[in-house]
């Protein structure tokens, strides 16, 4: 991966970690939270892969394609849920994710 | 830190992540996910910090002691969230967060 | 996956975390660090890829199967290179590591 | 804490996160490794706490305030140890360490 690729990725990724975090607590603020439980969940899991990819990425890891592969789907997974919520931090995120999905199956690929 | 007090920390923090997790997906499955909202927030914070404090502890990190005394007030808030509800799973987090705060405590003096 | 099956997958997870986290320790006071550089990247990846896969299981993510996949790979990395060294922790670590690698090849399958 | 304030914070944590990871892998690739062993450990210790900070305070966690005092600690011993060494990615990372240090203390204080 080129010095150059692998900042946009990392920047890509941490945007998305901070996205999901903000979204899985706005989340649980909402009035009907029981409609938000697959969202909560995904948000989290996102944030925990996309933030152990970043690191991976930034360190070379052998593992980075492989794991972005993983990463492309759970980035996924999380938008995918995201667009179906109205609310505006859920459109932002699934924006995000699908942004940050896309970039994890160019290097997985 | 003896060798022997160490591996009981370790055991106990990595009991507490596991039963944190159990706890956060048990909630996410609540009919009434809408009184789950605090306990689902730090189920997730109290997994990471006894994550991370038990990683700490194995290597011998110099912010072992430090990193314990906010550990022990995460599982303290945890603990005390979740006695409040009557569901199983939350009984059993209360029981072992207020267990492992004990122990965090008890380095972190 | 089973109850039963899920905790002794926890439970295997959990002692590569810590075991990978004391080698990695153990590695950076030995005489010749130089000789144990991809010890020591190896050991801090496996321990974050067997932490994030144990809470993973806890939690019963969608996504446990496909981390598995790829945890096994990086134990069977990260035991190939303990195995090299004849200290005490790297023997030891190179055993948790296999053994762990084979169970999460079998939650893979 | 006010949302700009919010976003610098994360920003900089984040930053140091990729930092610290960077300096990580290029003191493993070191001819001396042996005279970087503190250096490998702190970046390991600043990532972790620094990237579980960022995602406190994109939560807006309770804990927020207590953690970064912690991680105020973390960033300057790792800044500490850093500028002790002529490489280009040591001398970058404690840049980097000491404004992140700057930064929890104000959230901390």
């Amino acid at each position: 991966m080129e010095r150059e690729h692998q900042e946009s990725l990392i920047r890509t990724l941490q945007n998305c970690v901070k996205t999901c975090n903000i979204c899985f607590e706005a989340c649980l603020n909402e009035e009907h939270v029981e409609m938000m439980a697959d969202c909560i969940r995904l948000d989290r899991e996102c944030a925990e892969v996309c933030s152990l990819l970043g690191q991976f990425v930034s360190r070379g890891s052998q593992f980075t394609t492989e794991l972005a592969g993983l990463c492309a789907k759970v980035c996924e997974a999380c938008g995918n849920e995201c667009k179906k919520h109205n609310h505006e931090h859920c459109q932002r995120c699934a924006q995000i994710c699908f942004a940050c999905a896309e970039e994890c199956h160019r290097i997985a690929a």
